[in-house]
Order: C-alpha cells, then structure tokens, then sequence
C-alpha cells in the first residue's frame, strides 16, 4: 500500500497542487525524517518549494543533512495550525490545520542551479531581500549545501469544519464555534550595529506567510 | 554517538527543561517520526507535554497511531518560529527558532489515567474548556487511543540572535534586525446551529500558544 493512500478520512484528502502551494506559503518549516542505524530521526528545517522541487539548505557542517544528501529515503512533514474547532463536548472538537507529508529523497542541487536556488530560499523568507543585499560570496557558497527532492509522493490534509454535535449537545448549554487563527503582527527592530538613516525595507516590513 | 550530542552550533543547545515546557506551550504540533518497513514516515498531531510524559492522541481507527503505540522507536520534532534575523547579507540571515527533537518510545496510557490524559489535551487547547462541557462517554473514550512517551531524550535548540555580519558588510547601504512575531490575532465564530443566548466562553476567547 503506498505511503499516500489514506486509511481514515479519505474525505479530508487532498491531490490539488495549489492546496500544498498553498500550504508552503504559509509554513516554512518542514520535518524531515531519515532512518538513522535503523532509528527514526526528525529534524526541523525551512523547506521552500521551487518548482516542482522541494528544496532546504544548511552548513556543509551539518552532519544530518551530509547523510540526507546522500539520498536516502525521506519523509518531509509540513503542518500549518489555522484554528480551533471548539465543538461542544471535548470529543468532537479539534485543531483546524492544513497538514502534508512528502516521500523521496533529496540530492544536491547542481553546480549551475546553486546560486538559484539560494535566491530561492532568500526570497521565500523575505520577498524582494536579493536586489537588496550583495551577491553570496565563493565562500559563502562553498560553506552552504543545498538540496532538492522532487514533488512526487504527497499527501496532503485539509481539516477545515464546522462542529458536528449530536443533537443532545446541540441542545445542551455549551458553545460550540471556530476560533481561527490570523496572521500574527510583526515587529522590527533595528540592529544595535545599523548605522544611521537606513531604513528597514519592505522585504522585512511585508513579511508574511513565515510561521 | 547520542543522538542529542549536537554536531554543530553546541552554543544553541539548551539542556533547560523550562525552556522545553516554554516551547511546548507555544506549539501544540509535533511531527512524529517511525520506521515502517524500513522507511521513514513523518505525521503531525497534537502532542503535550504532561509532567514528565509526552501525550498523543488519535482514533482507534489510526493505523499509524496503532503502530506508534506498539512501542517502535520514534523521533518527535517540534518547532516555533519567532520571526527572521535579517542581516546585511543572505548568508546571514536565517530564521529565529526553537526546536526540540525527543527520541523514545510511546505507549498506550493505563485504564485509570485515561480520563486525565484527555482533559489534559483538551485544557491544553482550550484552557478552562473542560469545565464547561460534558465529561466523554465510555464510546468516546473506547474510540479514543491515548499514548504517552516518557520525556526522557531531548534535544532543545534555540536561535536568538542578532545579525553578525562582517565589518564590510556593516558599512554597506543594507539594513539589518530582527523581525519578530507576535501572537496570532483571534476570530470567534458562532456555529452556524448555535442556539441563541450562548456566549463564547473564556476557554474560546482567550486561545493562546496554539499553533
């Protein structure tokens, strides 16, 4: 059986290509998963999509993206928390989420690919930052891995519902709603190095979508 | 070698288990890694921490969960962004984090300490909420599994920071700082059969960490 096909709630699986897009817009962080001596092993990283690639970055320090590059097998979980379904009993309420899982391995970017997809990853996280900032450096580059595994094997689960009480609770004293979560409020700071009279530029000021 | 002995960046490490309980009062999300069949497989839920025990749960109907009870080796990764160090170049920039990764085994929660465990996961999303709703019936609760992991092996790493570009940089026209995030504003949405007269209750209202 594929590690894609549901066995629970088929109804809450999704095969839209925009809805995972949708998913990476609002999450950076992805949790990647790699057998390690016959030992699961996760870690957290930023996982931006690049086309039809999924791609992170780390030090060539890193010793858990060294063994990831190698292509193993992975698992890449995304989760983004949109709400709470407060339902009137605690059995039927529920977190209201958007949540992918991806299978593959991840092979490093090409030589020629590399500066690309560093810009990638730049823009992702603060969107206009490249034209703001110098070109990486041969060191800088050198001292970075990046990585990238194909679109392929996903699943992707979309919980977005309105309660389903019984009618006894319906009846009953409790509330029942959504309380879902907005996009939370930013706050800049200067570094305590700025020199004067430059101002904090939109790629900082429009943050959005990095949770 | 441990798996929490870090490789990289051991300043970043925290042995702190306050700063680990400040994490998962910040997050309600855990992606939970297992082997099955030799590959890896990565899913979110929600965990909690509950003393000295991570609780989870799940559907009976959970083939994952199931396994995941049977007591298989797992790796838990749970991750809070709290905005984005942007510095002078790319390089420099990253991500403003914590993280946890726990490694153990989970197993099924004793007869006895069911009932606890389901109003910890409850209070957790919704503090206060177990007050105001019905206790679950024995069917709720035999479709319920219920599975706890000892927090025993962990590994917490927080990145705080500000930017620590080179003096070249510095005297660039780039500006650097911290964009940090706040607390996720709240909509509170009345179901749609909700009957008239019912307030939403504290436990709605005053959300907080859940994401």
């Amino acid at each position: 059986m594929p590690h894609t096909e549901p066995t629970r709630l088929p109804e809450l699986m999704s095969t839209d290509r925009a809805q995972l897009d949708a998913l990476f817009a609002s999450t950076v962080v992805g949790h990647v998963g790699f057998v390690d001596d016959g030992l699961p092993v996760v870690l957290p990283t930023i996982v931006v999509c690049w086309g039809d690639r999924l791609v992170m970055h780390g030090s060539t320090g890193s010793r858990w993206m060294r063994r990831v590059a190698s292509g193993v097998p992975v698992s890449v979980s995304v989760a983004a928390v949109d709400g709470v379904l407060v339902a009137r009993s605690a059995f039927e309420s529920a977190l209201l989420y958007r949540s992918a899982v991806l299978f593959g391995a991840f092979a490093l970017v090409e030589a020629e690919e590399r500066l690309a997809a560093l810009d990638v990853l730049t823009e992702r996280l603060l969107p206009g930052r490249v034209a703001e900032v110098r070109r990486p450096t041969s060191r800088e580059l050198a001292a970075t891995q990046l990585l990238a595994m194909p679109i392929r094997e996903w699943s992707l689960r979309i919980f977005d519902s309105w309660p389903e009480d019984p009618p006894e609770d319906v009846a009953g004293p409790a509330w029942a709603g959504q309380v879902r979560f907005g996009t939370p409020p930013i706050t800049v700071l200067d570094a305590p190095d700025l020199r004067v009279g430059i101002p904090a530029p939109t790629s900082a000021t429009g943050i959005d979508g990095v949770r």
